[in-house]
């Protein structure tokens, strides 16, 4: 199940500098192209953001370590899905290191140049074989950015391939273009990291490689790390962005619009996930505002979006909005006066200081409910900061994906 | 659903100077005895704790107040199920403290002297007329111990009445009894706190009164406090002790077993909690070991029994143990050393220094899977405390039940 039509753009844009390949390594089952390969051109610059899973994955351990280790600058994302080569000890270590060898020996170049990227069951050995075979073709169907190759191929638990795409007009009239795809569905709740997500431009940003980490860094908070389906976070949560530098030069004034068009990709892609969250209904937005910190705002954000009994009135329509009162009761927060506490629902006024709003009807209530997209609003009454999480409900779907999904 | 048989003891036993009525006040549905009263003989003590939810319910509120009010000491505790009285405001307060003076009225007591408890839906007024209509009947039944009357009229969502008791033998061979009732299903993580609890003690305590208020601090966290069905922790949690005192003397040496056999009392009831956990097939025993402090081997539980990952998997006794160490993984833990974690599942090895047990095959891990009753063992290899924390899996009737229990 899914939440609205699919967003997948039908015209995403080619990137300089940026090359896609796909080839079926038949790795969890065979017929699928399952082997995603992104390349670079030489002079690129990439940065990166990972899980924060103490459990990381190897492949997450290796590009990580490839990602600062390359002198030559990164050349090829190399991703697999079927298996997510967590828990494999050091047998997958070795498999992620021999996956990134193997590829540099085709492409022709330093093995560091290359990073892995695998999701999928956990806890499984990645079927080296198999996966060794195919990537003679990946690399061989690397051709122009075929975005929705990439979206399909990375796809797990996913019912849809996600991406987008913004055009940036620069003051002096030129244009960059900024595109990327994500994928995840189940165990989304990324901390300080993403599920995989990959977004290209070819603009040549003025700016040093740690400001360029530190630019991924703030636009990750507001979009991937601000969703949950589940609370559960993987092991091998990863997002990059690849700046081929092949387009205009983008300085002054001009970064900031370049930031603000990336962090309307990174959100894009990341609220596409909710939207094909496991078992999904409903896409919800819950938006926490007078809030003494950031921090508490986000931490109230999710403790309701994460709320079993929340997500379960949101399946079920019922506008049971005292399981929304306990949750933001039961966040941890100092000294909430719940007298200054406000909830809407799409506008309706469901709380006022704290009690049932006087206003509120039972029918009115239902009808905000019985809505597809619904924005729940958290005035909290002791502050000026604000957050926004989104989330999607609880369903049976859920269950039966989560109780079969090995089987 | 729940799991095993139910444990109500048959022979639960009368407490001196502790008495029950109940009466149906049709409050939710007619025809149900949805109102319980329990009486304490003057002269007795009480102990009580609460949930910690900034939304805690009117009842909650002014019971807390009684208790400290309450010069004369405290004799009746009225409970209502079928309607929380949470975030129902000021009228919810009026409503509590109405119910107090009201059945203080009929038993010619200071209505401080009344403690009022709620449970059910929250964030809809209290049908006071009903209520108070009911409450002569409840006062007249008031005879000896009915402690199943009492199991079976504080149920909401649960299946199965729960009660515990013991009997404990002091050094001078005299003895003394404490039994007490629970219930809960859903909306199950109290925090310092429990669901509603009930239990009483004829013992004669040689301890003072904040000497018996920690003690059932102490009690109450390794026993309601260590449970979880799903994260939320309710408005109205609530925990109960009675001493009537009409007993044996416990002084000395014998303090420590009576301790013991409350702390059995209250981790049956708070078992038997999870045993009926909204949904539950499965009775799950979550024991972390080697840990830094308490407060990081009861997170690391915590993490896991709330994951919907791992409990969906023990739904569909699927051995996705990845998905344990996920959750082990993402736990709020400074510099986890992820190979020095270890984790058996009812005895199997399943991770070894972080990752698959080398004697670990999926026949052995399906079948430990497939039991009822699980112990999850995780060790985490960098200290000595240990905590344990119990919880049942998600299942479709979880979905069921919450997306249906207002209509």
């Amino acid at each position: 199940m899914a939440v609205g039509h699919s967003t997948f753009p039908a015209d995403m844009p080619e990137i300089a500098g940026f090359r896609i390949g796909v080839a079926e390594a038949g790795i969890k089952k065979p017929g699928r192209r399952d082997l995603v390969v992104m390349a670079l051109d030489a002079g690129s610059r990439l940065a990166g953001t990972f899980t924060r899973n103490a459990f990381c994955a190897a492949p997450v351990q290796v590009a990580r370590e490839h990602l600062k280790a390359s002198v030559a600058g990164p050349r090829y994302l190399v991703v697999n899905t079927g298996n997510a080569n967590a828990g494999t000890g050091p047998q997958g270590l070795q498999d992620a290191y021999a996956t990134c060898e193997q590829f540099a020996e085709i492409a022709g170049c330093d093995s560091r140049a290359v990073l892995p990227f695998s999701t999928g069951v956990i806890g499984e050995p990645l079927p080296m074989e198999r996966l060794i075979a195919a990537l003679p073709t990946a690399f061989e169907t690397l051709g122009h950015s075929d975005w929705s190759a990439a979206a399909h191929g990375i796809m797990t638990t996913d019912t849809r391939p996600k991406g987008s795409w913004r055009e940036v007009v620069l003051s002096n009239g030129e244009t960059v273009t900024i595109a990327g795809v994500s994928k995840g569905s189940g165990m989304i709740c990324p901390n300080m990291a993403t599920m995989l997500g990959y977004v290209a431009t070819d603009a040549d940003l003025a700016i040093e490689q740690s400001a360029l980490d530190a630019m991924l860094q703030r636009v990750v908070v507001t979009s991937f790390n601000s969703i949950t389906v589940d609370s559960d976070t993987s092991t091998n949560d990863a997002c990059m962005l690849a700046v081929t530098g092949q387009g205009s030069r983008v300085e002054g004034d001009d970064l900031l619009a370049f930031e603000v068009a990336l962090g309307d990709v990174m959100l894009e892609l990341a609220q596409a996930i909710i939207r094909d969250g496991e078992g999904a209904t409903k896409f919800v937005t819950v938006e926490v505002s007078e809030a003494r910190s950031l921090e508490e705002a986000r931490a109230v954000g999710f403790t309701v979006a994460h709320s079993p009994l929340v997500k379960t009135a949101l399946y079920a329509s019922d506008a049971n909005w005292g399981r929304i009162l306990a949750a933001v009761g039961r966040a941890p927060l100092e000294d909430l006066d719940v007298d200054g506490v406000a909830i809407t629902l799409n506008g309706i006024s469901i709380v006022e200081q704290g009690g049932r709003a006087a206003s509120y009807t039972e029918a009115a209530g239902s009808k905000a409910m019985a809505e597809e997209e619904l924005v729940i609003a958290i005035h909290l009454g002791r502050g000026q900061q604000k957050a926004r999480i989104w989330t999607s409900d609880l369903s049976h779907d859920y269950v039966t994906i989560n109780a079969d999904y090995r089987s």
